[in-house]
């Protein structure tokens, strides 16, 4: 499990009574890092973004997450109709494009959803917290829209530059015809593949998995086993070539759909390059119901990510305190739209939903091991004064350069200590500081100093937003 | 009252039942423009954000929003403390400084709040909406912070280009002290003052303010019609000066205090160069409880900026169907923050918040007006082919397209018509197409063709990128 450390550099402001937390400014300015990558590849490949209200009638929300339902937020009734907060982005996606009739649309949506979920700080769980979904909806040829998501994750994980990562790839089909082949009774499909589920999210061992379903589940050793075979297997489009020989598997008409939409799936990846990180896992089950083709999973492997804090680690395995589980995930819901629709028309979707929650966490435990200092403010420049009875001219500079678009601040007091205008910006990264004196008023100059090396030439008057930019333009 | 037209280009999606609606996405892309130029001003003068969830303690919002309490979303009570959602982004503010002990602070938030408020789509109000708030926090020499936020109102609306605007200003201390030297009974303050408010909310003409005073709230005549005397009165500093030696004004310690300040508030606005739309305005009320100090507000005065739909305009005023009254407002509050700190221990706050529901309505309308075409993506170029069978040698351009940059589209069909992809051009904006062909496989390169003039020229493969990118730079 992830393990976030507690510090004072990037202390988590926890309220522990609603399980919700606030983001001070560090955090912000990490969060909208992450934002900006992530939706410049969004806007690169040409996704627009729509916005839904923080609630949905009740109703809507019903029925759609089995178990999960009971940690769905309901509003007070306060006269009106029932509200419940929404539970995730895909439902609402749905339920708007049902209501406007909306066949085919590129869009991503970045939003805070809600859960009553007991909240575990250590684990990073919060029952309040962002969803970054992109989704694609519209009847088109097969497998294109399904490769670019997973070229997207693989953009996204590439420049967010988290460490390596595995993109796992699995089918619906094939697992429901696995299941049929290995005979599995139709009734227990969902509850068998909750249990395979295991093999992937708390990474329980396979004689665990093999246990549950023979005494909880009812299934005899000999079909656990044949299953067993099967969700041990992993590899490419030549794996999905060799079950589609397979003369167990090749019995399902279903099973054999799903790996031919393995294989063209395959054959997109290569040409968008990005085959090198994904993997066709048949221990891929992924709990949502609402999948019905291809589902795939990010997951990053580097070990040392994010190491846990030394209490943690007692007792427990490495492997296990030190992995970061899943950072994307999603797939094709072809039906949940027409769930909508009076008349049940269906519109096809696949999508992803990045893990945005916790690459917020590893961004922020890089930045404290880093002891990066992470700026909150984008200031270029601090006007600052030697001496005395300055404001007036301070003032009159510094609306110069706001008019003209430079980033700039000046104390809020009348006679600022040099020495404190100073330190404000080494505390605060601005890079410049455009000292006024007497003298500098005198010969129509200001002094510019660059705090990192505390160097200081002095600019004319004229000069100085040109200078003032050059010197800032890397940043 | 502001109107908003129902039409389909930019149509509302108004769900009835909850007063919340959807954001499709050309909404989204107005909202983003209007975000963007907001956001860059805040940071050019230094702020920086934080965030706080939506949710609070029922107890942090009791008793801060007199009679509007009755207007707080409660949560159901599922176990656990009794929660409200966040009514406005001051009071969640005040919280965040006193719960972190911090003294100082630039910030802005930018996010929804929530008001079981009668729905009123035609006024464009709604249950949920957005709120863009900067606040300047720390005990600071007098009115230097105060100026900030009426240059920053003054940077934003010009900006935006909605049309000409006037920022009213006003302290709640002439208006206290104005009161007391009129002979209003101490106890009858804020009652006077919401009387007040509406020659200024509501346009109510003076007649009726003062038969309002007069009937309702029992002041004598003459005692109305010495703050009618008052309250009619507008100017700059001059005004403020006239008053400190005015007979009656002159007696009241608060009253003096408040207008030194605004004097000395008009000296920071001049070297802000932003006293051409500033006007001291003795009728400015303003609701809020929580003010301590200077209040001001800035209304659109250009009758044309939103014209009412027919239907409204009959029988109303011309001038009323026409106003769309305040666009951004706000004050001190130097009491707020000690009301949530065990000790009481007082930070001083000045901010102000941007009406940017009511902008959004005024740019979506303008859009609408202008039959300006919103673009919803930002995509530089299409990857098209001529024949059919070119869908590989599509996906590997994208792929260096993408990998290099540039935002750009295929289609997902194997052999979608030539024509239906120029069309998806013409139709989301796109500027260039990439047209791949057999001869152009054979010669090295690729047809580029301008969208809006229908030039095409061959672009040699190791050429496209640069060329892509030099005839989409402007964009």
């Amino acid at each position: 499990q992830f393990v976030l450390q507690n510090n004072t550099f990037l202390k988590q402001i926890f309220h522990s009574h609603s399980g919700t937390r606030d983001y001070n400014p560090k955090q912000m300015a990490i969060r909208e890092r992450v934002f900006n990558t992530i939706i410049s590849c969004f806007k690169r490949h040409g996704a627009e973004t729509i916005d839904t209200p923080v609630f949905e009638l009740k109703e809507t929300l019903t029925g759609k997450y089995g178990e999960d339902s009971k940690l769905i937020y309901d509003l007070k009734d306060q006269g009106g109709e029932l509200l419940s907060l929404r539970y995730d982005l895909t439902v609402p996606f749905a339920r708007y494009l049902a209501m406007n009739k909306i066949t085919n649309i590129k869009r991503y949506h970045i939003a805070k959803v809600y859960r009553r979920d007991n909240p575990a700080m250590t684990r990073g769980r919060y029952r309040e917290f962002y969803q970054c979904d992109f989704d694609i909806a519209g009847q088109y040829d097969g497998m294109i829209p399904d490769a670019e998501c997973l070229k997207i994750v693989h953009e996204i994980l590439s420049e967010l530059d988290l460490g390596d990562f595995r993109i796992k790839v699995n089918d619906r089909r094939i697992l429901d015809g696995m299941f049929a082949v290995c005979g599995v009774p139709d009734d227990k499909f969902r509850s068998i593949c909750s249990t395979v589920d295991k093999l992937d999210k708390v990474s329980m061992p396979w004689e665990d998995v093999k246990k549950e379903m023979v005494n909880e589940k009812g299934l005899s050793e000999e079909v656990a086993d044949r299953i067993g075979e099967y969700v041990s297997l992993q590899g490419g489009m030549d794996l999905a070539e060799r079950l589609l020989q397979d003369h167990r598997m090749s019995q399902s008409k279903q099973a054999c759909a799903g790996l031919s939409d393995i294989k063209l799936l395959f054959s997109y990846l290569q040409l968008f390059q990005v085959t090198d990180k994904v993997v066709f896992d048949l221990s891929l089950a992924r709990g949502l119901d609402y999948y019905t083709g291809i589902i795939y999973e990010a997951v990053l492997t580097q070990a040392g990510a994010v190491p846990a804090p030394a209490e943690a680690q007692k007792g427990a395995p490495a492997e296990e305190s030190v992995s970061v589980g899943s950072v994307a995930g999603g797939g094709r819901y072809d039906g949940l739209v027409g769930m909508f629709d009076p008349k049940g028309r269906k519109v096809p979707c696949v999508g992803v939903s990045i893990g945005i929650e916790r690459i917020f966490s590893i961004m922020e435990h890089k930045a404290e091991v880093s002891a990066e200092k992470v700026r909150t403010t984008e200031v270029q420049v601090m006007v600052a004064s030697a001496q005395k009875n300055l404001l007036e001219e301070k003032l009159r500079l510094i609306t110069e350069l706001w008019d003209a678009g430079i980033k700039a601040e000046v104390m809020y007091k009348k006679n600022p200590k040099l020495l404190s205008q100073l330190q404000h910006c080494e505390e605060s990264g601005i890079p410049l500081v455009a000292i006024l004196g007497e003298q500098e008023l005198k010969d129509g100059v200001v002094k510019l100093r660059v705090v990192a090396t505390r160097e200081e030439v002095d600019i004319s008057r004229a000069d100085l937003i040109a200078e003032i930019r050059k010197r800032t333009s890397e940043a």
